[in-house]
């Protein structure tokens, strides 16, 4: 493809000339992204040639919402991902999918294939555009769910631009949107610029500013007669979990994660002691939070579905937030200390002699008797999953029943939890999971990636199953029938019509999408004793292949946790004044 | 519902209060709007409970974009259509439809529950949004693509602001966005203003300058030689098909139509002459459209594919241009003057004795002979056709080889042809095609809904297919099995690997979402004598059950007219300074 082009002076003052498609795929590489999401368009067919030359794999997925979700669930496991997809008629279908990343905060390149500088200026009359000559309105779309939006649109820019909205990403851990005219993407730009990666430090705290916060906290610490940790989402989006780590290691304290932070710290911990999210909390679990003297809470995102509908009782005056970009210490805010290097310092500097670790119970599944009957219920479901579980798998959850029941299974050490509380979006997690077994998968790791999903949200993207069975991956997919929108029938109209579903032969569908008994295999369970013998066989347990289980509970069974919000959340809507 | 509030000063003064929801709904029905579209979600739910009160349908689709396609399609059948969508993550899904709907000029309500005007007051850290307290955002993305976007925050206003906006959505033939907080959904307005209709009528043109436009017209009229009609998308959607019909047949002149604008006008009719879009047009067409020295553009819409990459070798000298909000006359244009009052008064005034109305070979199907070895090629197929549709037929075509093949259907008298060639979503018709077909079964005639897609979009889209099935729908789906993005071949990487696609037991899809031998039916076709027997089976013809057709045409064939348009746009994409 390079040569094409009649060298301009710019080109020829250039030392290492690449074309500008093979500079940004190079950097994404360099990103530690090994395969791009996507779906073809006109407008970014020419650009896709350049995926295989630059070391990467291209993922055509179904369709672009469901892509971005991928692209989404592979940025949770690799660390970056990203996705391509053409103007207008692409980059909008997949916005949904984007602003759950910008929510989430979830780092996800989105280049978007579009009409080239000269059609755009000429304000040409094409396909895929509103016919009224604006070619920056998708953009604009962009520009509040992204961190970063630049238009490649003069080469002797391009390489700077590419670089400065990959750090962007990174640092803010959210999605960056790039436009490529299709004249611009075998431009040439300099490619010596390839040899140096991009910066990805973080923003170094103020020295002297840093040691006063670290002093505030571990006189507050020290002086605490019963402090606990509370680690959240932003604990994993910002990447402190080393830290975490260290923290809880040294100083033994009990630990809680928020419904976000699941997984974040390492639940066979001795000191760990369960999901805190206020009033929907075990008992034993509201005390020992609420009980607190000194709460240090580690990234909170104190969303509705992350407290049981802002149901914390908590108190201010006893409590520390770390946070990426700032420090509050009760009432007093440190803006600009972001919590890394103060949680650093806190590690090293802690006086364990004079720290009150108390004693906890650690946190175990409980598992319920099952049901006489044999019926799968909610209650009995999520503890008994723990023991299936194993070390480092990826599992999925979907919003719903699967997103509040799971607070009751605990996880085995080093498991990636991926669950989309705040955005909230049904249909996510099946696209969400194949770009998380994609990653395990190019990251050459040993991990299962497990799904949790309700049949109302798997309708929504249910042909991303063919993407999985095309790309070789070998998914569990826990496929939960209960007839319909579980979630919403607890928030208003528990027998609405516009609650059910249309019924589906659901395993049907992995036949449908090209999945051969070698490589995939169904299953259906209705009995608790059905579900027993398929977790301990050992065929399935080792995950060779794609597995598609339907599940079947009862279509009025929930977890008490998403009772509990269900019902905070319908007061709120219906809240007057 | 009503009555769990407390009735206020302004609820006291109303004559007849009714709930804000019932009030929409019931305009939506005076529309002639008889279902709604959506997917249900928390922010919407009470609202929904109004639908089945207000003498509506509630279609559940299986999710969002399709939907909002659905409602496209059924819109384009009943005149208007409706959409509900929940705040952030449901209404974002549905961006790509609406902004299609926008487009292509199509009048779709979409009504977005959102949070509380309490919530949205105090910043609230809710689900579905970004977690920045910025309750507006969602509706800022909506904005452009929307001819009218209205918050309903204040009952005092909200029977103006939904009135105004309908009549908004129906002039301008445009999607509108209405944000439905769910505190305001059973606030009480006044009811009595639903006796008075919404005003609909167009926009009046000033006597005196319509008087002088229709003069010019018709000396230029009276003068030409050899005057003929090119008939485009705006005159469908700005509603001037009656005086299109009445122009064609008084004057008798010869008549074409656009690749958008078919099925604008009776293809039986004597003096039609076929599909003109330049240079992919067929030979005689363009001798008659290009050799004219007098060509009346009614509605007329240069897209690139509407025109085969801007391949119009006319002169504006000797064109008159018909447009909703100006006319132009060779270069003269006369700014506000409607097409619909200036038509109206040439057909009344044209003097027949003055008109040269030269005679034309009317348009039929050429049939080609079959293919020695049974293969169905594309040039065989779309004349072929023509043979099998009924008066009155409604044809979804999606973009791709359908929506250039169908230039060689000739469509019988009645039929309704539905595509997207300015937008060019593609998965957009499966979608639609529900839509359509709902809309034909709500206005309670007797007309088949026909859809021709292609493998590679069909999968985009592909579980609309279980919303057809559930709304016991009869549509005839033929599914063109190609292996892949045919479309994007002939633009670029006619071998690249990123547009193929799985391959699908499609067919399959029918029993897995529910449908029985009752109710559906599924055929596999691969040669020409298999299609021509199935054309002739008078059960498949009476189309009295859902029909699903898989039809395997070559992988690297395609439709003469594709080939043409998608060179110029592979050309366009690559043009350098």
């Amino acid at each position: 493809m390079s040569g094409t082009q009649t060298p301009d002076i710019r080109t020829q003052a250039l030392s290492q000339p690449v074309d500008v498609a093979e500079y940004l795929f190079t950097r994404l590489r360099q990103f530690g992204i090994k395969s791009i999401h996507g779906v073809p368009g006109d407008y970014n067919l020419v650009a896709l040639d350049y995926i295989p030359k630059c070391d990467l794999e291209w993922v055509g997925s179904v369709n672009e919402l469901n892509a971005a979700y991928a692209a989404d669930g592979y940025a949770r496991v690799a660390g970056a991902a990203a996705l391509v997809t053409t103007f207008g008629v692409g980059e909008l279908s997949a916005l949904n999918g984007i602003a759950g990343a910008y929510a989430e905060q979830v780092p996800v390149v989105h280049i978007v294939g579009c009409p080239s500088t000269i059609a755009q200026r000429n304000g040409m009359l094409l396909h895929h555009t509103l016919g009224n000559g604006d070619f920056n309105v998708f953009a604009e779309m962009s520009k509040n769910i992204s961190c970063e939006l630049t238009k490649l649109m003069d080469p002797s820019h391009i390489a700077d631009q590419i670089d400065h909205t990959l750090r962007q990403c990174w640092l803010h851990s959210r999605p960056v949107y790039i436009m490529l005219p299709t004249d611009m993407t075998q431009k040439k730009v300099e490619g010596a610029r390839l040899k140096t990666p991009i910066r990805l430090e973080d923003h170094k705290n103020e020295p002297e500013s840093e040691d006063y916060v670290v002093d505030v906290v571990l006189k507050y610490l020290h002086a605490a007669k019963d402090p606990v940790i509370l680690v959240d989402a932003c604990a994993i989006r910002h990447r402190v979990l080393d830290e975490v780590h260290e923290l809880i290691e040294k100083t033994q304290l009990p630990v809680f994660v928020t419904p976000m932070g699941k997984s974040a710290v390492n639940e066979e911990h001795p000191t760990y002691g369960g999901v805190y999210a206020g009033v929907s909390s075990h008992q034993d679990v509201i005390k020992r939070v609420e009980g607190s003297d000194l709460i240090l809470t580690i990234g909170a995102l104190k969303s509705d579905f992350n407290t049981s509908g802002f149901s914390y009782r908590t108190s201010q005056l006893r409590t520390i937030d770390f946070h990426s970009n700032y420090i509050a210490v009760r009432y007093s805010h440190y803006p600009g200390v972001g919590m890394r290097g103060v949680l650093r310092k806190v590690i090293d500097q802690v006086d364990l002699k004079k720290l009150h670790a108390q004693p906890i119970e650690h946190k175990q599944a409980i598992l319920e008797k099952p049901d006489a009957s044999g019926t799968i219920t909610q209650s009995w479901f999520w503890p008994r999953i723990s023991s299936f579980l194993k070390e480092n798998d990826v599992i999925v959850t979907e919003t719903g029943t699967s997103n509040f029941g799971i607070w009751d299974t605990v996880y085995p050490a080093g498991v990636t939890a991926l669950s989309q509380v705040l955005w909230g979006s049904i249909g996510w997690s099946v696209g969400a999971t194949q770009g998380a077994a994609l990653a395990v998968k190019d990251l050459g790791v040993n991990r299962r990636t497990i799904l949790f999903v309700g049949d109302g949200s798997f309708q929504l993207t249910a042909q991303e199953l063919s993407t999985m069975i095309r790309s070789g991956l070998n998914p569990i997919i826990f496929l939960i029938c209960n007839d319909g929108f579980t979630i919403e029938r607890f928030i208003h109209g528990m027998d609405a019509s516009y609650n059910d579903i249309s019924a589906w032969k659901f395993k049907d569908l992995v036949d449908v999408f090209g999945g051969t008994s070698e490589r995939t295999a169904k299953y259906q369970v209705k009995t608790t004793s059905e579900l027993d013998k398929l977790l301990a066989d050992k065929d399935f347990i080792a995950a060779r292949r794609l597995q598609f289980v339907e599940l079947y509970m009862p279509r009025e069974d929930a977890p008490k946790a998403l009772v509990t919000t269900a019902e905070a959340s319908a007061k709120n809507n219906a809240k007057q004044e």
